[in-house]
């Protein structure tokens, strides 16, 4: 496993990620990013849309990040988005009481009373990590940030935990607008918050994050009507059910996801297909399948609007953690917002009036960019640098164009080629130091290819093209070069 | 003018924007983008990026939303971003007191006193618009939504009014990260909040809305050094001066940029430089040149981190409104947050230590976006329905696919076709009702062509393009579809 302390650093040092206002001394769990992680947060965000939106009937939307506290009264997070909080009486840290009696246990104890908790902690004689001191008995926190809107004090607002209410809240309106019919799916792209009581390690727990979602709706008596799933019904998932984790196992076992839902360890083929996809999608950004699995999370861990939740975990320098959470929320959102609005949020399908079943697939983007350094990061004796190796596809930078040398009209060379590029792909120009530093300048923010002008490019138009991955160099036409990186990032170019 | 009504009306039955949490009888001065709204706002983003961050050397940044109490003490927004509030002592409505006066008298009251507004209250008889009642003494309100973050009290955080401010506090790291040399710019686009007092107007007085701004760094002693200037140094814009406001003067005066920085009606040619651009993209977006000006605002309005603002007014419906603000902050920012985080924020320059001064465009997007949809909104009496005459670049979708009827194997061809097309760009297929019936529902919401699949298409590998703006019909073969919509996207196809 890598050096997290590094790859930490390279992100700071060279624009992708670092804590928010820093020079304030920052804020616990926020984070913001910096060129290069805007870069990289966008291309995988782009070709999540490629990937999962395309294919199906899926429209995105974008939605107010403060709504209404009759929303979350209606989704119920209000009452049940909550943690069990303990304060140190010593030295007055807060910590989650679930956290502190897992790490000393090794139980999983979500969903229990507060009341109960306070048993564990004293039975188990859990103090204040920090300082030894007594913790307080266990009070419920909400996780919502809340805001007051308008100088009236009763309009009481929350910033939304999730993206998914602002799509459920919509669906009428969004209904009539596309006239679609089931299944189909509204998708949104945005940030979310979380008054996380301890944030940490890095980009995963934090309290102003971005996800990505969808939520897609089905015929709640067609739940294998899956118009795509053939496609991808032999694609091989790692599943960690239920029934192993009850016995200790740790080892996922392997299927196909057509096999998962005929031993009914899926509970439907929607729910199989994004599992699939998922799972063939984190590998095309660079996680080895063996750092997949899903894990069927527990009754008790399971959020209040769902039946059924697969969480997609990758295996970080810590151990396991989610990464998208998969909730078969039935018809539990738009139900309780039937219910609180008194409005129809029901479809007409072939003349009946139906309330659509939900399968929700919640990506963390910030999590996913965690995974993506960790597993690109490459730490390199033999080359003198370490660098990232990420995929063309969501590299910040396609290519850097370099001048051999500052001199004998090199550099305008370069630039030629380099405003050509340009208003095709992502790239960058640099001309200071030596060749070898800027290859590895280059390398470290993990740009696949270094183009080099040089003094033969001056007699016969061509480049080299040196391939991050292993170095090789090859000699292109400049004429060829659009196509010839068009083929880099589709991955299809032989070195 | 067209009738605003109607584009509301369009807007949210299409699917473009409609009032947020709308179930729950919406919360005031939110708004939420549909699918199309979605479309249109990030191909409008996208076309902004290209235009005002490609050309020169500006890199983005994505940061937090929510940033800590000490950043807006360092910025002022804790003391000075505030608006002037009365409340009807009768019927308990809010009000801004400056918005009162100057409705009744004319007269902007802007930056002035509580005390001096209360005067003016009571000198011209102003009551409660609503019910007549009497009004309060104006009390000082500030703008900013604050939130909690953690459980313990005493960590006050705020909702970002201004994106800019997540860039000044990044600037070392970002200087770092870029090895950039002056002049250089920083860009943000995302959300911004203010609790704006009396939202209204559609669009235009938002609490959560979206912003793109440019902080553009350049050295105080070279604030002509405009490394693109020559470029635009010809292109005219209409200012209206403030000689022009004080001697109550409508008319904006017309003049190339090059002159208005000679004749010292603007500071210096950075400020002319991003004027002239702001002034051919709007026109870019189908604004006419007519209702676009430049408002050199009163020192009394001025905010007060700028030494010169410059709005950029588009006329509206209901008069003319801001849509971008440029502001010249000096080095207001970098020296605030200097002396409140006891952190160096300057560059070296040729072995100098500098504190740059700002440019700052700092565009609003719903406000762009209502100003797109009043200026392509066209009412056609002739065609029998309305339309939005959006530019292709920025049209939700470039095409809509259509069999002139569901028979014969012609949905099976056009299908064919839209895949192929949805590969490279934003298409719809549509095969639900006559074709007149789907060209007008392709017209409505401003998508530039129609593609129709026809018997002859069955025969020949051709199609029918209809040009939405003249209904102009040309047949195109299906292998140069790709290449024709190119050149629609551009406006350089002919009919």
């Amino acid at each position: 496993m890598a050096n997290v302390e590094k790859i930490i650093s390279i992100a700071k040092r060279r624009g992708f990620v670092w804590p928010s206002s820093e020079i304030y001394g920052g804020l616990s769990g926020f984070f913001d990013y910096g060129p290069l992680g805007f870069l990289l947060k966008t291309k995988i965000e782009n070709f999540w849309r490629e990937f999962f939106l395309k294919e199906d009937n899926i429209f995105e939307i974008q939605t107010c990040t403060i709504m209404p506290e009759k929303v979350w009264e209606a989704s119920g997070h209000l009452k049940d988005f909550i943690d069990p909080l303990t304060q140190c009486k010593k030295c007055n840290s807060f910590f989650r009481a679930d956290d502190l009696i897992q790490e000393k246990t090794g139980k999983v104890v979500e969903g229990l009373k507060p009341a109960e908790l306070t048993k564990l902690l004293r039975e188990n004689g859990i103090k204040c990590p920090k300082c030894d001191g007594e913790l307080s008995e266990v009070r419920i926190f909400n996780l919502m940030l809340s805001t007051q809107v308008s100088p009236v004090k009763e309009n009481l607002a929350y910033l939304r935990p999730e993206t998914a209410q602002g799509i459920f809240v919509n669906f009428k309106n969004i209904l009539n607008a596309t006239r679609a019919k089931l299944p189909f799916g509204i998708a949104q792209v945005g940030v979310s918050y979380r008054n996380e009581i301890s944030p940490r390690q890095f980009l995963i727990r934090l309290r102003e994050f971005r996800q990505m979602e969808i939520e897609y709706f089905i015929h709640p008596e067609k739940l294998n009507d899956c118009p795509n799933f053939k496609k991808y019904a032999n694609t091989k998932i790692r599943i960690l059910t239920r029934e192993q984790q009850e016995k200790g196992e740790e080892e996922a076992i392997e299927l196909t996801v057509e096999e998962a839902v005929k031993k009914e360890i899926l509970p439907n083929k929607f729910m199989a297909y994004f599992l699939a996809k998922e799972f063939l999608w984190y590998q095309m950004l660079g996680i080895p399948k063996e750092a997949l699995r899903f894990r069927h999370m527990l009754p008790k861990e399971t959020p209040h609007y769902s039946k059924a939740n697969f969480d997609l975990e990758i295996k970080f320098d810590f151990g396991w953690k989610e990464v998208v959470g998969n909730a078969y929320r039935t018809d539990y959102d738009l139900k309780a917002h039937m219910e609180h609005s008194g409005k129809g949020l029901s479809i007409v399908e072939d003349g009946e009036k139906i309330i659509p079943h939900v399968i929700e697939p919640s990506f963390g983007v910030d999590r996913t960019i965690y995974a993506v350094l960790l597993y690109s990061f490459v730490e390199d004796k033999k080359r003198g640098w370490d660098w990232f190796k990420l995929k063309p596809k969501i590299a910040p930078f396609l290519a850097g164009v370099f001048p051999l040398v500052s001199k004998d009209d090199l550099p305008e060379k370069a630039k030629e080629v380099y405003e050509m590029l340009k208003k095709c792909y992502e790239v960058f120009y640099d001309e200071t130091g030596s060749i070898g530093k800027r290859y590895a300048r280059s390398d470290e923010i993990g740009t696949p290819i270094a183009i080099t002008i040089d003094y033969q490019t001056l007699e016969d138009d061509t480049v080299t093209l040196r391939n991050r991955d292993d170095t090789k160099q090859v000699r292109v036409a400049i004429k060829d070069l659009v196509n010839v990186l068009w083929k880099i990032l589709q991955e299809e170019f032989e070195f």
